[in-house]
């Protein structure tokens, strides 16, 4: 039995990830799900780009979910830092090889996918199996988008799962693997 | 009794309510709710911005819901038509009194607020009382976004109700009447 390579991501009710200058601070005070809490415990290990590397960094958090979870990330970047880190272990290969790694470590356990530009190239390639999304009751207007692609590259989801827990919704959905591409 | 100041739309799951070019064929095929009908049936008049006029006109649309509702629609907008049109009454004064001109139309029914940008207008100047969200589960990357404020300006809602129907999430707030903007 192997895991799945999961998408888990935070947005707002109109689409943003982060809000202007990478902020996340609308996201706090909101309480977790109990199906964060299943997905966290599911996690074997991490896949992260290099933007969401360095936005962690920049904010001074070396582990995710608020240090509720403790396995390997592994960062895909073209540039490595210099100093190695305790807590991330980078990869220099192609996306695909990225994601087979992180299972592998993973084990029988889930894969899940940190930051945007990753997850997006992930899911384009028809590497994502599941995507869980907390929806927070906010409007933001601007930051980072969930899924940007300009020009447009539409992907239908089946969506496998609807609840929450008090101001939280959560969506959960199999998306289809070959992306469409309007024109 | 009087009725409510309503923003009801539908947007995919990355926060578009269309995609490229205006393109919503992505959200055909998946059938109504429940709630949706009950809001239909709900109101009085509708409100909407110049860009939503042209876009339905450009479209060949002279009513919205695929014609389940024939109520009146106001436009507002600095450059009415030459040209009067039997299907919408057009407004050149200030968002508040468009506004008010809508509700003593509906009566004790509702107001809905067609139009992203006019939506938006309203909502930061505490003119809605309740938004109903359909949420289409595809991801679009572009097009016409829910709430797109460069620079930002959030709005917290309390989310009042979460269900939906098929493949479909309703999901309806309130909000708070002051924006919050950040910095």
């Amino acid at each position: 039995m192997t895991g799945i390579v999961l998408w888990h991501v935070t947005t707002s009710l109109d689409g943003f990830i982060t809000g202007p200058d990478d902020d996340m601070s609308w996201s706090a005070g909101y309480g977790g799900t109990s199906l964060a809490e299943e997905t966290i415990a599911s996690i074997g290990a991490g896949l992260s780009g290099r933007r969401g590397y360095d936005v962690a960094k920049a904010h001074g958090i070396d582990r995710p979910y608020g240090g509720d979870w403790d396995g390997r990330i592994f960062v895909l970047t073209h540039r490595p830092p210099t100093e190695p880190d305790p807590y991330f272990t980078f990869l220099t290969g192609d996306l695909a090889d990225a994601v087979e790694t992180a299972r592998v470590a993973a084990g029988d356990r889930n894969v899940v996918l940190f930051g945007a530009d990753l997850a997006r190239q992930c899911l384009q390639a028809g590497l994502v199996d599941e995507i869980l999304v907390h929806v927070v009751p906010i409007l933001l207007g601007d930051g980072v988008r969930f899924y940007d692609v300009p020009g447009g590259a539409q992907i239908r989801l089946e969506r496998t799962h609807l609840g929450g827990s008090g101001q939280i919704t959560d969506l959960r959905f199999r998306p289809e693997t070959t992306p469409v591409r309007p024109g």
